[in-house]
């Protein structure tokens, strides 16, 4: 468990570097699914998505000698974009180690902000190997997406503002992958205020987190063959205990439903969202019934998404 | 001219019907054009764009005779869908008279709030034409676009929260078509701010008020033949004399310029918003050595988008 000591730490530590999000609200949905709803637009962030918040926390309290030889991380995307900014802000540099299937618009985040970018395959093991040789041969601090405490309190700041800003909100729903945003939303939210439910929403073909409640244990997913590229890690073995003890439920959707809820927000809220926090959406359609008249909060977490190539097309 | 008075009771009277939208920023566009942007988001307004709060403002002074034959405009798309949920807000009717070469995006906005559509030829003459038959049947009342004091002090309201929230703006460029947008901003930002600068950004092709400024008189459009939907009306003989009196200048952009700025905002701001407010940024950027350092305010005016069919396809 994250403590709140550290979360306002975190929060006075980065808030100089990340957007204070709007939440948005918008009728014609509302009216749709029977619930208010709160959109936190973690996709005006700088780079993109939340992940910025995680990272400045870590980088804002790492030693000189752990900068001095570069940071370096596995990333399907919108973490490695936050590290480069992040590293090019503090004079470091950023390796991250990417899988040979990351949409493009995500490879060219992490370019834009200097990041130097290694391959590997889409799996944990080859992910980890080529970290590790990259890290033996730099001396390089890892920093990792999501299993590391410091990220998750700097992740569950996103929890801190929504009920800043709407304190009276009944549930949140949050993506899942790794579980650095869920289990900061839930590290926060259910200490102060004990009786909101939150909800993890995961892709059905990326279900590890589902699984492993189910089972009671860590359960690798079996295929990571999803619409939603932010959404195919692993969860941690930090992040689980806390998503464990205190999440309401594990929605999970297909990414037909993903794609229907992305158009939806696209159409009405007027914002780019990606696949992998559209999916918020759509588990609170699939599951409309559970949110009849609540207020609820739903993270979008990214908007990095090529806009070449939209998933309607 | 519209006076402080008439926009501050026009900013109560709407306030309970429209969003008071966010000012969004973005360090990669600043550098870029070497200015701070304020972003205003009329975008995320009901019905997707700032006409919300001119027809409110109209509508809430109606007398109940007013309302009972139904309402009734003309309407590229952005003032139709508002009056349309207007009206039904106020438990009475909408007849739209659109052009012909209307996007779909913007005939199915209309249709979703209930609004009833009549379609005249895209040019003026037609427009007018059609619309007195309907009103002659019908008796019903006329809510002009944009060339009434109360529209136009329903649309300053967008430059008085622009203000509240960024006092020290030094400059303000907005869209102008039939001008109850810009006539407003400069209404309410020249009266509170006299030194604060105010800039139209017209699409070349549609360029009625920068020629009607150039010879003193209002001149109609020549051609209409813009991606800018929106923009495609010609000033009317209320918004012209107080943009004659106080605008700054005119800036003129091409498409190729608009669709550009159109990208770079759904690329790094990751909000959806249509050719015609696309093109302040285009302004901005055209003309960047003026702007140098300042603090510039862009009104995103909408976000009513084909998302089917994107400019850059």
């Amino acid at each position: 468990m994250i403590e709140i000591s550290q979360i306002k730490k975190a929060y006075h530590r980065i808030r100089k570097y990340v957007h204070h999000t709007p939440l948005l609200t918008n009728k014609d949905i509302d009216n749709y699914v029977g619930a208010k709803i709160f959109f936190k637009c973690e996709n005006f962030q700088p780079t993109g998505s939340f992940k910025i918040r995680g990272v400045t926390n870590v980088i804002q309290q790492l030693k000189n000698r752990e900068l001095q030889n570069g940071l370096a991380t596995v990333s399907s995307g919108n973490h490695g974009a936050a590290l480069s900014l992040t590293a090019k802000r503090k004079l470091t540099t950023a390796t991250v180690v990417m899988p040979s299937n990351t949409p493009k618009i995500k490879i060219e985040n992490v370019k834009r902000y200097g990041g130097n970018i290694f391959w590997c395959e889409p799996n944990q093991s080859s992910r980890e190997k080529v970290l590790k040789d990259i890290v033996t041969s730099e001396n390089s601090t890892i920093i990792h997406p999501y299993n590391d405490e410091r990220i998750i309190a700097g992740q569950a700041t996103v929890a801190l503002e929504m009920i800043k800003d709407q304190p009276d909100l009944d549930c949140i729903i949050s993506p899942v992958s790794g579980g650095g945003l869920l289990s900061g939303t839930l590290s926060y939210a259910k200490k102060v205020k004990p009786h909101i439910e939150i909800f993890g929403a995961e892709p059905i073909e990326a279900n590890d987190t589902f699984i492993s409640l189910e089972r009671g244990k860590i359960i690798p997913n079996k295929t990571t063959n999803t619409i939603c590229d932010g959404l195919r890690a692993q969860v941690g073995t930090i992040t689980y205990p806390i998503i464990a003890k205190f999440v309401e439920e594990i929605i999970t959707v297909s990414d037909c439903e993903v794609i229907f809820a992305m158009r939806m927000i696209w159409d009405r809220l007027k914002v780019i969202i990606e696949p992998s926090c559209s999916i918020t959406l759509a588990a609170l359609i699939k599951s409309k019934s559970k949110f009849r008249n609540k207020k609820v909060g739903l993270i979008l977490s990214g908007g990095n998404v090529d806009l070449d190539h939209l998933p309607w097309k």
